[in-house]
């Protein structure tokens, strides 16, 4: 899979990508760069984020800026609007992408579990999200915010409550402001992804027969992972003026696994085709 | 499970059922029935009709008007609503619940296994909603839809293809309804019912080691069927005036299964509790 | 509007609702009451509530205990439990009510506004949901959630967002429990409850011709609000066992609200009945 | 607004258009012309079809191959398959985008009216899709289906009620064939337009004032439509492969108008700035 867009399709845009020194949110990131934006990566280690962004310019020969960020912290999220518009005039696009969670039976779970996710996840998006929203609408800059969620933000989930709670906030500020803060040229939109693991976290996770027996792919209908570049594409799409008229939207983008599993008939793939046969058979007799 | 609802609930209504003759369009007429409503039961076989209304007649004294019809034609429902106001002076509730079904790989349907669902289905429901509410209309009399649809109305479903395209467009009938005819005093509502079986319909289906593999019960969180009364008892409580401000919405009566189907990470039921507890220890040591 | 269920519909159940001594919290009490059962009663303000449960004991004869708890707390959420357990033996039902709002343009809120709500509404819900279902667990007990969300849960809606995020949050819950925890037989459901308004709560916030411009009873196809006894009605209902095989479902009641907004040409309700004469004749000519 | 993809993003492809001769249809497919692709389109107009074809050829210096069809007839379509693989030797799309319209209260429509629009919309579809899986199954060639359905084919709507039917109907034909077809290598996915209106339709439809009244632009956060060119840009993605991971998906790109109607507090826009200064002094001085 390679890039999508034409080229410099983001050129001139300065993203900021929380969670940008990493997995998914790293390889969004360094499509954008390609694509001709500046960009912003902030987590909470600064030494992760240098040595990132340090690969990421050599890699494309765009422009980074690690800025480090518990965006948890009102006044932490300020700064890095601060050095940003300080190293590149202004902000155009913000990618919520940050995240944490944790796999548990919700009964094994504290409480502070819970504060702990939905800190990160909620907390840390709705303050990065306002203080650059309000940013923009001072400064009447238009702006884009993309945030990235997951099929459970609707459907919910056992065993990743916290984030599901989480999730499912943020996909609610997604919509709001997608009504409520378009008149100031500001939209908002955000991606579902399906499972698009990073080098075999789920085999590190659980061991081996059990990880066969939960595999994620029996649930997926194109059985395979994602590649992060056809994350990166789409991500690219709803940062672009491309998509300038998609705005209170959730783009699913997961082989197809969340709706294959609610739909209620699909387990009888399992059926065979010669019992198919057989079936239609006894029912012409009829 | 018995009944719900205060005696004489739905005392002086007139309530069609179509498909009123068997299994659960049956067992909802039955508890109208005890509710103090008179019941029209309709399906294409009067005989069948005819000696379900004796039997219901019997078990519950009150009063049944079977009447056949072909719900794909016009007439016919004309026919059904002349009948009952002959008999009954007037009608306050419609409950569509005809349907039919093919359960198989789309790919082995012809096109006119489609049309053959889509006509019963959704061109019979919105025959009998348009005949019945034009006849309230130009009465002017109030009057309350309730449509059986299925979860698959809104998530679709492999294998029952047809049978999701034409109850999504029931569950759009209902909704679209629900705002634009609300001003006549006609409500619309519906109910999605997950497995209620009459009596091993499943296992009469598919063979022994088939029908374990793909068994519906694994994939319902409550680990059992539903009850006729169950569904009866929701069926009687939105065609009663006690959900006069419910309007618009289908309610999903199946034990949790297509949220829990839909939820990403449900299957880790299968993981076993003291492999969770190596988890949080490796978890604690790092 | 009266009470719906049979006599004794919740006999032997005691049921504990948070924000319970005033507004529509109190309303679906006093009927849990009226219906049998034993009732628990919280807020932060003890003196409320106590006047609450007085005046609720002596109207249905029921009994009732008031805890004061800031459902923040984790430790003050284990408190009510004891208290609970100690009076009435145990616990069989949760309706988890409290709430917070700010109605507001985003842009004017603080990120501490955020908190203050997404603090009550979800952190509140979950301590409450987490602390009660590891109590049922442990002890092997039934247990009936029931959350009181907004038709903004899954639409969003701005000028409300901290709510918007709080009660998507507390909607992902609620699905993400009914798949996890029914095989310890708790159920979770919810309602989605439209304006419900407590006397005139719009107008008091809104003076005159604001009011009128922003008049919600424009956005309800049935041209009213609703009574607390039909939302009474809805919630024992959810909360018997009437309902045992509801479980992962939200329930909206709202007089079709919501989906009278979303409809793209439900405006078009505007259109006067002699123009779609003339259109229609027009139509015809050609 | 220009083309987003990269040069030759369909190149080699061949995909169908139903009702590819005017309108969005048609300037769906003259950006796939533009992508590399060669293109089929139908309807019923063979000479509306032969013109649109001149013309697309002679901007793009594309193939183009019109075939007149009744999509409610399954023998038609069978024929566009044939006629498209005698001239470009196989099919690896097929855009459904035919579609028929009545803009009416649904008490001053006939029966026969949703029989028209059903048949066109919802049986036209399933025909075209069902006669293509085959094909493609048959021959174990990949494919994708991209359907055109509304926003209200999830919400419903007044005034479109069998348009409504039919286009839930195509999006649960688009999710079911997601999960049931993928085995195959067919992708199933949908795009839900708002408003794009082609020149002045709407005015066209309703006289000043009561346009004026209903004008969609209202409804529209983004105060704008949409431009032919945003939907071909979002139509080309989820038709090539850089779309490859999205299925089963329906990609709403309506500037935010459906989320905005459904928002239960989005009216609150008509609040005037200073009251809502009023209102926070108020507040604060309690």
């Amino acid at each position: 899979m390679t890039g999508m867009l034409k080229e410099d399709s983001l050129k001139g845009k300065t993203i900021i990508v929380t969670g940008g020194g990493t997995g998914l949110g790293k390889s969004m990131g360094k499509y954008f760069l390609e694509l001709g934006a500046n960009l912003v990566i902030t987590s909470r280690k600064l030494e992760v984020l240098e040595k990132s962004a340090a690969e990421l310019e050599k890699e494309t020969g765009g422009k980074v800026l690690p800025v480090a960020c518990d965006i948890r912290k009102y006044d932490e999220v300020l700064h890095v609007i601060k050095e940003t518009e300080s190293k590149f005039g202004q902000i155009n696009g913000v990618l919520n992408n940050a995240a944490g969670n944790f796999i548990s039976p919700t009964e094994r779970l504290s409480h502070r579990a819970f504060d702990i996710v939905v800190d990160i996840v909620l907390r840390g998006t709705y303050n990065f999200t306002l203080a650059n929203g309000k940013n923009w609408i001072e400064k009447k800059q238009a702006g884009t915010f993309l945030n990235i969620v997951t099929t459970y933000a609707w459907t919910g989930s056992g065993y990743v409550v916290p984030s599901a709670c989480a999730k499912a906030g943020v996909l609610a500020l997604t919509r709001s402001l997608a009504a409520e803060w378009a008149k100031y040229n500001i939209r908002s939109n955000a991606i579902a992804p399906g499972p698009f693991p990073t080098e075999g976290a789920w085999k590190r996770l659980f061991p081996g027969e059990v990880a066969e027996q939960i595999d994620p792919l029996k649930r997926i209908p194109l059985k395979r992972f994602g590649e992060h570049q056809e994350l990166a594409n789409l991500a690219a799409y709803l940062m672009s003026d491309y998509s300038a008229y998609v705005n209170g939207e959730v783009v699913t983008i997961d082989g197809g696994e969340w709706i294959n599993g609610a739909g209620e008939f699909n387990g009888l793939e399992a059926v065979p085709q010669d019992l198919w046969e057989q079936l239609e058979k006894m029912r012409s007799k009829k």
